[in-house]
C-alpha cells in the first residue's frame, strides 16, 4: 500500500478513532485540535500532533496543510468552525476534504462549500444498530442494490445440524450460500450437503426480505 | 417479521436514528427524553414519546418499561445518567438492555451493571471511515475472520473492459468473485469471462491483503 | 413605486434600521426574530412581526416565506444561524436573499449557499468614516471608477468669496463643477463666475487625488 | 495630504475597518483594545497597537493620548466603557473625539459628555441598504437637499440603445445627466445624443421622486 | 410640611432606606424596580410600587413620572442604566433628579446628563466612619467652614466632674460650649460653672484641630 | 493626635473611602483584599496593601493582625466571609473590630460573634438623604435627643435681609441661634439684630418640628 | 414514647435521613426546603412538607415554627443561610435548635448565635470509618472515658474454638467480657469457659490499647 | 499495631477527616485530590499529598497505587468520577477499595464494579442523629442484634441518688448494668447497691424497647 498523508482536525472520539486506525495502518497522520489538553494527552500515538485553530488561514498554512493527501474535518459540535474550516481547506487547494456533518442541513452546507465527502456517523451508526436489532442473527451486511444484500447470519440454535439442502436455502428462500464460517475456517461456495452447526456463521446473497425470513426462523 | 416493542432513551442524533429506523420497519417504538423540546419537536414520528428522567425508578415504572422487548440507552454525554439508567433497567427486570458507551471505561461499567450489549458508535464509525480512506475503491465489507473479508470494490477506471480471467483474480490474488453489480443488476457467481465496465462494482472474497492489493491496482 | 413585500430576519439595530426605512417607504414588511422581547417591544411599527426560529423549515413555511419578494437575513452574531437560514431560504425557493456577513469568510460561505447579495455593514461603514476623517471637508461621495469620484465638498473658510475661475478648479485641478448647494438652493452646472460663500457646498467630478488636493487647500 | 495621528479604541470589525483604511492612506494609527487577543492577532498592520483599559486615566496618559489629532471610540457593545472613555478623553483635552453610538440614547449621552462627532453605523448602513432595496437600479447616491439627489443608476435592460433625448430625461423627468460611466470610461456632461448600452451607468441630478420613477421604468 | 411626591428608582438597601424614611414622614412615595422580587416583597410599605425598566421611555411615561416632585435614581451597580435613566428623566422634564454615583467618573457623567444632585453614599459614609475612628469621642459633627466645626463630644471618663472653666474650654482651646446633653435634658449655652459628668455629651463650636485636641485629652 | 494602626479588610468603595481618609490623616493603614486587582491598582496610596483571604487564620496571623489597634471589616457582599472574618479576629484577640452589615440580620450575627461596632452604611446614608429631601434648606444636622436637633439651614430667598428678631426665631419658633455662617466668616451666638442675607447659613438649636417649620417658610 | 414534633430544614441526604428515621419512629415531622423539586419528590413520606426560604421570618412564622419541639437545620452547603436560619429560630423562641456545621468555624458561629446542639457529620463519620479501618475486626464501639472503651469485635479466624480463659482475656489484656453474640443469640456476662467460634462477636470492656492488641492478634 | 499504607482520594471534609485520623494513628497516608488548592493548603498534615485525576490510569500507576493496602474513594459529589475510579482501582489490582456512596443507586453501582466496602456517611450519620433526638438521654449505643442493644445513658435529674435495685433495672426492665461511668472512674459490673448521681452515665444491655422506656422515665 502506498503511504499517504492524512490530517485529522478535531480529536474527539470520532476523529481519534479515525486517526489511530490510519496510524496503525502505517500511514503518516497529523492530529490537530484547538484544545491543548487533547494534544498533550499522553496516550496520543500519531506521527505529529499540533494545537491550532483550524479557522485561521495562517495557522493552517504554517503546517503546510495543502500538502496532505486527505484532510478529515472531525470537529465535534461547533458547526460554524466545521463550515469555515472546510471552506478554508478547499480555498487553499486541499485535494480531498472529508467532513463530518451533525445533521442534514449541516451536510448540505458542507457540500456547498466544497467538501468532497460528507459523513453522518451518528445517523449511519444508528441505522446499523437498528438493522441488527431487527435481525439479531444478522451479524454484518453489504447492501448491493435496493433489493439485494449479502448478509452474515449467526445460525440460530433450532436449525442446527441440518445441511443447506434441508434448510431449503435455494428452493424456498432463493438464497445463494456464499460461505460458511466456522471459527477461523471458511468454506467458500459450500455444497448443498454442507452441515451447519450451532455457532457457525452463514454468508448468503439474496433478496433482503427473503434473508430476513430465513434469519428469523426458529 | 414479528412485531417487537422498543424503548429508546435519549433522542439525540444517534438515538433518533435508531428509533426512526425501527419505526419505519413497522415496530412499536417509544421515544424517551429528559428534554421536553426534543419530545415536542414536530418532526418526531414514533409510536409514543414521553418526557421523563430515566434515572428515576418511579418514572420508568409508570410507563411499564419492563414490558418492552428491548430498551436502548442512547444517552448523549451524561455518563452518570447512562450508568444509573442501565442499572435500574436490569434491576427492574428488563430482558435486553442495549447501551451506548462514550469510551472504553464507560463500556466496562455498563457491562458490570448488566447491560446486554454495549455499543461504541463513535469508535466503530471512525474505524469504518479509516478503512474506506485506506482503500478508497472499497465501498463496503464484512470481516469473516482475522484474515478473510468479503469486500465490495468499485472498479477503478484503468482496469475497465477486462474480464475476470485477464485480471488474474484467482490466479494472482487468490480471490473468489461473488458477484458483479451493475446498477440494479446483480450477476451472482460470475464466470471468468464476465467483463467489467467502469462503474461496475465487484464483490470478492479472499485474504484481506490480497484484496487490498487488487483494489489499489492502477 | 410598486409595493413589494420584504421579510427582515433579525431585528437588531441593523435589521431594525432596514425594516423601519422600508416600512416608512410604504412597503409591506414582516419582522422576524427568535427573541420574543424584540417582537413585543412597543415601539416596533411594521406590517407584521413574528417570533420564530429561522433555522427551522416548518416555521418558515408556516408564514409563507417563499411569497416574499425579498428576505433580508440580518442576524446579529450567530454565524451558524445566519448560514443555515440563508441555505434554507434558497432551498425553499425564495427569489432574493440579502444577507449580512460578519467577516470575509462568512461572506464567502453565504455566497456559496446561494445568497444573492452579501453585505458587510461594519466594514463598509468603517471605510466611509475613515474617508471622512481623511478629508473632513468631503461630506459625501460616489466612486465612479478606480480613479474618478463625484464628491460633495464643504467650502473651507479660507477660500470664501472667490469664484470658480479664481479657484483654478478646471485649470489647476481639472475638476468639473457639477453643482453648488447653498442651503436648499441648488445651482446646477455653475458658471465659472459663480461665487462661493462660507457654508456653501460644492459638488465636483474629477480625479480622486485632485479632488483631495483641492478639498484640503487652506 | 498632511500626515495626522489617529488613535482607534476598540478593534472590532468597525474599529478595525477604520484603522486599516487610515493606515493604508499613510496616516499614523495607534490601535487600542482591552482584549489582548485582538492586539496579538498577527494580521494587525498598524503603526502601533497596545492593550489597555481606556476607562483608566493613567493608562491613557501613559501613551500620550492628548497628542493625537483624532481619537475614535469604536467600542463594541459596552455602553458604559464607551461613555466613560469619551468623558475621560475630553477631560484630558483631546481635541477631536469621534464616538460610535449603539442607539439614540447612547448617542445623546455621548454628545452631552462632549464627543465631537457621534456615529450610528448600524442605523446608517441599514438605511443605505433599505434605499438600495427600494431602488435596485440605484448604485450610489448623494443627498444634496431635502428634495434633490445625485444618483448613479444602472441602466435597466429594457431601455438599452436609446439616447438621452429619447429617454425624455430632461423633458419628462427634469433630470440633468452628469455623466455616463462605461467601465472605466467616463463621459462628463453627456450630450442628448449619447446612446446608453446595457451595463452602462448613468449619473443624474434631480428631484428624488423623478429619479425614482426614471430608475424604475421597464 | 407640605406633602410632596417622590419616586425612588432602584429598591436596594440604599433606595429602600430613602423610600421608607420618606414614607414614614408622611410623603407620597412610589417605589420602582426592574426586579419583580423586590416589588413583591411583603415587607415593602410604600404608597405604590411598580415593576418597570427605567431605561424605557414608554414605561416611565405610563406612570406619569414627570408629575413627581423628586425622582431619586438609586440604581445599585448598573452604571449604564443609571446614566440612561437620569438622561431620560431630564429629557422628559422631571424637575428634580437626584442620582447615586458609584464613583467619581460616574458622578461626572450624571452631572453632564443633567442630574440636579449627585450623591456618593459609599464615599461619604466611609469618610464619616473614618472621622469617628480618628476621634472616637466625637459622636456627630457639622462642618461650618474649612476650619470650623460644631461637634458633639462624649465626655471621656478622665475629665469627669469638672466644670467647663476648669477644662479651659475657652481659654486654652478657644471653644464655645453650645450645649450639654445629659440623657434627654439639654442645657443650652451652659455657664462656665456647669459641671460635666461621665456619660454627658458636650456640643462645642470651634477650630477643628482645637476640638480634636480637647476631645482626645485623657 | 497619637498615631494608631488600622487594617481595612475589603477595599471596595466603602472600605477604600475609610482607608484613604485615615491615611490622609497620617495614620498607619494596611489595606487587605482577596482580589489581587484591587491591591495592584496603581492609585492605592496606603502604608501597606496585601492580597489575602481573611477567612484563613494562618494568613491573618502572618501579617500580625492582632497588633493593629483597629480592624475594619468592610467586605462588600459576601456575608459569610464577613461573619467568619469577624469571628476569627475576635478569637485571635483583636481589640477593636468594626464591621459593615448588609442588613439587620447580618448586623445581629456580627454582634453575636463579637464585633465591637456594627455599621449600616447604606441604611444610614439613605436616611441622611431622605432627611435632606424632606427639608431641602437643611444642610446638616446633629440629633441631640429624641426631640432636639442642631441644624444648619440655608436661608431661603424670601426671608432675606431680615434680622433674627423680625424672623421671630425665639418668640415664635423657640429656637436658639448658634451661629451665622457667611462664606468663611462665622458669627458665634449672633445678636437678635444680626441681619441675614441670601446665601447665608444659620445654625439653630431647638425642637425638631419647630426647626422644620422655620426652615420651610417662604 | 411521647410523640414530639420536629421540623427538618434542608432535605438533602443528611436531612432526609434524619427526617425519615424520625417519621418511621412515629413522630410528627415537617420537612422544609427552599427547592421545590425536593418537596415534590414523590418518594417523600413525612407528616408535612413545605417549600419556603428559612431565612425569611414571615415564612417561618406562617408555619408556626416556634411550636415545634425540635428544629433541625440541615442546610447543605449554604453557610450564610444556615447561620441566618439558626439566628432567626432562636430569636423567634424555638426551644431546641440542632444545626449541622460544615467546618469548625461554622460550628463556632452556630454556637454563638444560639444553636443548642451543633453536629459535624462529615468529620464524625470520617472518624468512625478511620477507626474501623485501623481495627478491621472492631464492628462498633462506645468511648466511656479517655482510656476505656466498650468494643464489639469480630472473632478473627485464627483464634477460633478457644474459650475466653485460653485467650488470656483478663489475665493478659485485662479485659472484661460483656457479651458473646452468635447470630441472634446473646450470652450476657459469659463464663471463662465460653468457647468462641469463627463468626461470633465478642463485646469487651477495657483499656483502648489493650482491646486493640487483642483485636489484632492472629 | 502493624503500620499499613492508605491512599485517600478526595480531600473534602469526609476524606480529610479519615486521612487525618489515620495519620494521627501513625499510619502512612497519601492524600489525593484533583483540586490543587486542597493539596497546597498549608494545614494538610499527611505523609504525602499529590494532585492528580483519579480517573486516569496512567496517573494512578505513576504513584504505585496498587501497593497501598487500602484505597478510600471519598470523592465528594462527582458520581461519575467515583465510579470510574473504583472500577480502575479494582482493575489495577488494588486489594481493598472503600468507597463513599451518595445514594442507594450509587452504592449499588460501586458494589457492581467491585468496591469491597461501600459507605453511606450522610445516611448513617443522619440515622445516628435521629436516634439521639428520639432518646436524648442516650449518648451512644451498639446494636447487638435486631432486638438487643448496649446503650450508654445519661442519668436524668429525677432518678438521682437511687441505687440500681430501687430503679428496678433488672426486675422491671430486664436490663443488665454493664458499667457506671462517673467522670473518669468506671465501675464495671456494678452491684445492685451502686448509687447513681446526677451526671453519672449508666451502660446497660437489654431489649431496645425496655432501654428506651427506662431512659425516658422522669
Amino acid at each position: 500500500m502506498t503511504k499517504q498523508s492524512y490530517a485529522v482536525i478535531g480529536l474527539g472520539r470520532f476523529g481519534l478513532s479515525i486517526a489511530s486506525k490510519l496510524f496503525e495502518a502505517g500511514q503518516e497522520v497529523m492530529g490537530i485540535d484547538i484544545d491543548e489538553e487533547r494534544i498533550d494527552d499522553g496516550k496520543l500515538t500519531l506521527t505529529h500532533a499540533v494545537v491550532l485553530d483550524s479557522t485561521e488561514e495562517e495557522s493552517l498554512k504554517s503546517i503546510g496543510i495543502r500538502n496532505f493527501d486527505y484532510v478529515i474535518v472531525a470537529i465535534g459540535n461547533d458547526m460554524q468552525a466545521s463550515i469555515l474550516t472546510a471552506l478554508l481547506l478547499k480555498d487553499m487547494g486541499v485535494k480531498k476534504v472529508i467532513a463530518k456533518a451533525l445533521n442534514k442541513r449541516h451536510g448540505q452546507v458542507l457540500t456547498k462549500v466544497g467538501a468532497d465527502w460528507v459523513i453522518h456517523p451518528e445517523r449511519d451508526m444508528g441505522e446499523r444498530v437498528a438493522h441488527q436489532l431487527l435481525s439479531p442473527n444478522v451479524l454484518n451486511y453489504i447492501e448491493l442494490s435496493s433489493e439485494y444484500n449479502i448478509e452474515e447470519i449467526m445460525i440460530p440454535p433450532g436449525i442446527t445440524s441440518k445441511n443447506l439442502r434441508e434448510l431449503d436455502l435455494r428452493a424456498k428462500y432463493n438464497l445463494t450460500a456464499i460461505a460458511v464460517v466456522n471459527n477461523e475456517n471458511i468454506i467458500i461456495s459450500p455444497s448443498p450437503d454442507q452441515i451447519l452447526q450451532e455457532g457457525d456463521k452463514l454468508v448468503v446473497l439474496g433478496n433482503r426480505e427473503n434473508i430476513n425470513q430465513f434469519a428469523n426462523i426458529k
